[in-house]
């Protein structure tokens, strides 16, 4: 039986298991569930998830959620392509630049992305502003990685491109908003803001895949987030 | 030449590790960094993780930071007594259990356990009373995995049992101080409470090693955090 994964468009976290499928090659059934009709939130994928939330992966009558789970799940049970690297050096670097993204970027990273989507960037203009200041500083770090190598990890992608990826991707689409406005400025255009990251991303963009984790809804140019 | 470990007392990130190095029986050597005295933040330290936070494990050249990255790093290296168990679908689990809490628990219990040392429960009673609430949910679920199993995932001690221990302990600390005042109730005693959690503090207690890595300043009656 294939491999199940439900999902919902311009998830950040569902993009993330999204690549890594892609790149492991491993086939996979791909349920896009409705956010605005609470399709997550559903009988049968609360069954699966009690907390209601994607992605959620199903492999037979094994489930797995939470994102970084995923990877890894996938990762030991598909060791071809790896993503967590092939040494101990590497699967501990790979995890720590995840951790260190989720720990100081990422959060920082949602609090402007939703007041730019919710347009609440005048009521919470001294919160984005410090989320601005940190978010850049561990953009420049992360430039500083890529401006040495391809990837943010060693010579292949690994988890932490994939990580890492949707959240600059959300990130950037909520700067080409109207409503971003003045911060729009601090992150685009990329090419001259943060070199290295805009390289990257057109280096992800090109893996094989790639066109099948794009958010469909982002291509549509529907209005939401 | 042996591992290094560079730790902090009361330090939840650090305890994590120091649990994982004692249940896989590695020689470490053990430097414990005063933070009172910024040891934390020297020039050496900094080198090393320029953030400047522990735990800190150098293992020859090789440099890694990050608590759960640590722990992957010490699971690779010596893959005897597992950290993620040893199938795909257990180590998912773990990962998934070990997210779960960062991303629903940890915060909360940041934020209690800070108004509580800090002396701010009143300034931020409507902040920690949400906390609160946010953070027994959490309980109730890890006392229901535990009510039905020794040990957070599977039949073994994991990677989750060692994220999620010292947090607990963490709380019970700040619980027992004066200053909690009446939130002391909700949490206390835990054999009341969260009589499965209780067993397994017991059974965490039991494993080998357990007593070098408890906080050497919580055994001295310290008034440090």
């Amino acid at each position: 039986m294939a491999l199940e994964l439900y999902w919902g468009s311009g998830s950040p976290y569902s993009w993330r298991v999204l690549l890594a499928l892609e790149y492991k090659g491993v086939p996979y059934e791909s349920h896009v569930l409705q956010f605005s009709k609470q399709e997550h939130k559903s009988p049968q994928m609360l069954r699966m998830n009690p907390r209601g939330r994607v992605p959620v992966l199903k492999d037979g009558d094994f489930v797995v959620f939470e994102s970084l789970a995923c990877l890894l799940y996938l990762d030991r049970k598909y060791p071809e392509h790896p993503l967590f690297g092939t040494t101990p050096e590497e699967a501990a670097t790979i995890m720590r630049v995840i951790c260190e993204y989720q720990a100081y970027a990422e959060g920082h990273v949602t609090q402007i992305v939703s007041a730019v989507f919710l347009d609440q960037l005048d009521e919470n203009a001294e919160e984005v502003t410090r989320a601005m200041h940190l978010a850049a500083g561990e953009a420049r770090t992360i430039e500083g990685r890529l401006s040495k190598s391809d990837w943010l990890v060693g010579e292949q992608v690994s988890a932490a491109d994939m990580v890492v990826f949707p959240g600059i991707m959300l990130l950037l689409r909520a700067m080409e908003k109207r409503e971003a406005g003045d911060l729009r400025s601090r992150f685009l255009p990329m090419e001259t803001t943060y070199p290295a990251i805009a390289r990257w991303i057109r280096r992800v963009e090109q893996l094989p895949g790639y066109e099948r984790t794009y958010p469909p809804h982002w291509r549509d140019g529907a209005p939401r987030g």
